[in-house]
């Protein structure tokens, strides 16, 4: 994609931020790519210098891909999907901070989502992967719900699934529930047999570590595992409640996004599957979808953030 | 309690060591308490360095209150109940430990409880503080179940029921489930109505955060809050539960120990509250006659330790 970029043309960023890494597209006014950049984590929970580092890495990143160089971060008009921003706090933080770009337009990377899966359109989005949480689009309202963190938040997620089926195998062991297959695929996957180790081993465990047991409980639910059955009940009834939370808006459509979507699926109620499609274009596209949005003055003087409704 | 012992007198210090404090009492050969003390954790997660100069400190206290010094520590003949050592790496981490007491017998804070609880007879104990387990101890056999640590064990517990409050809660709020009182009882009791900065607040929140958020839940309850309902009935079980696996033993009483036993009591099955019983004595007492039973040989060679069925 090394190439000469006309001087005159608007050049967009695209900016899709979380907690572990920052991914960013840079394109033409036609939405045409000529650079990508990926960095560290962009959610200004980790810090706002670590945040704006990574963002700017990122950039640079893409900027040089196209044949640019720094002098050319201040063409850009920048859309920034960003997760924390929800939070006021960081939003104020972030509206206050000195950038080198044309513009920076700030929404929530549950947002950004939104408008990449269906270009811009009214429409939905549900996450299910580590965390799970949902946002819907219609005319000028959004909605968000779930996230929240784990784990008091995040339910029917990747995290939440892990918690379950750890929880499910202690009890097991301990007697205090039936015998569950999960408890073999459990101890394969760590290595470990004894109920004191395994309890140890997960004493800290992150929403990542959980996460990453999730797969196991529809592994045993295929083997017609009762008790990995009963999870991904409740955990498609997290899901269902979600979707139909973001139906109250009757968005036209609903993007499932994130590593447990596949395996969700068929769990979901038959309302919410009538309405599913796969997600058009990526979160960085659809950040540049809202930048342009809010240059259209559809959103103008009001950059609608987690809860705007 | 300054007083003077005799020299030749055999002494017992009984320790019951938590978490957050080690607990001590010193006693004669017939359980007259002649001293007490208090310190710090006495948990070897927390570090052996911390939990044996909790453990001295205590330890000195009473002798001190007894009229005693630092002499006495080698005519001490200690059972000392510790958080902790139910893992085999720390038990035997304090079986190497160069103590200064005569003889040093060393067994969980549960079994512990449960030698106070039933002064050395057979029975059983269910926590149901912070955290939750519970311990069988008949004829020779001991059985414990439960605890494992938050969040992936200790269902039923305090701080499980905090967790479940600030889940329903953060679900009402997002219109994910039905209206709550427990919303309003947890924006009074933080200070916090904004659905995010609840969340945020709890991000980190340890077990012992979210068990105080436990009596909330029983204060919705009484006042006919469906979910608050449900969730004690879901608590409840997992109690129920735990005494169930208990009662394969047959102990012929259970005491439940903990700042949600009141609360709790008249939700266990028949069966179960038939055998409650208060606890006689403190873990503490509970300890000597642990070391006491040791010295006569019934566990001698043997010390029981969790999961030793």
């Amino acid at each position: 994609m090394n190439q000469t970029v006309p001087g005159g043309q608007r050049l967009y960023l695209g900016i899709d931020g979380g907690g572990s890494k920052c991914r960013v597209v840079l394109t033409d006014a036609n939405l045409k790519i000529l650079g990508e950049g990926l960095a560290g984590p962009a959610n200004p929970l980790r810090g706002m210098d670590v945040a704006t580092q990574s963002i700017l890495n990122a950039s640079y990143q893409a900027l040089e891909m196209a044949g640019l160089s720094c002098d050319d971060f201040s063409r850009l008009h920048v859309g920034a999907g960003l997760a924390g921003v929800n939070v006021p706090y960081y939003y104020q933080l972030f509206q206050k901070w000195q950038h080198p770009f044309a513009a920076l337009y700030l929404t929530s990377d549950l947002h950004a989502a939104c408008f990449g899966a269906h270009q811009g359109q009214d429409g939905a989005v549900i996450i299910c992967g580590t965390g799970s949480c949902g946002l819907a689009a219609v005319a000028e309202q959004v909605l968000e719900v779930g996230g929240h963190g784990f784990p008091h938040g995040d339910n029917g997620s990747g995290a939440w699934f892990g918690l379950q089926l750890l929880q499910t195998v202690l009890r097991s062991k301990d007697g205090l529930t039936a015998a569950t297959l999960m408890t073999e695929l459990l101890q394969q996957q760590t290595g470990l047999q004894d109920t004191l180790a395994l309890a140890l081993h997960f004493m800290s465990a992150s929403a990542t570590d959980y996460a990453r047991l999730a797969p196991l409980v529809f592994q045993a639910a295929e083997q017609q595992d009762e008790l990995a059955q009963q999870i991904i009940v409740a955990g498609a009834a997290h899901i269902n409640a979600i979707a139909a939370r973001l139906m109250t808006l009757k968005p036209p459509a609903i993007s499932l996004i994130g590593g447990l979507c596949d395996k969700l699926r068929p769990y979901l109620a038959p309302a919410v599957q009538a309405l599913l499609v796969d997600a058009s274009q990526t979160p960085e596209l659809g950040a540049i979808w809202y930048a342009k949005s809010c240059e259209n003055a559809k959103f103008s003087g009001d950059i609608k953030v987690k809860g705007s409704v």
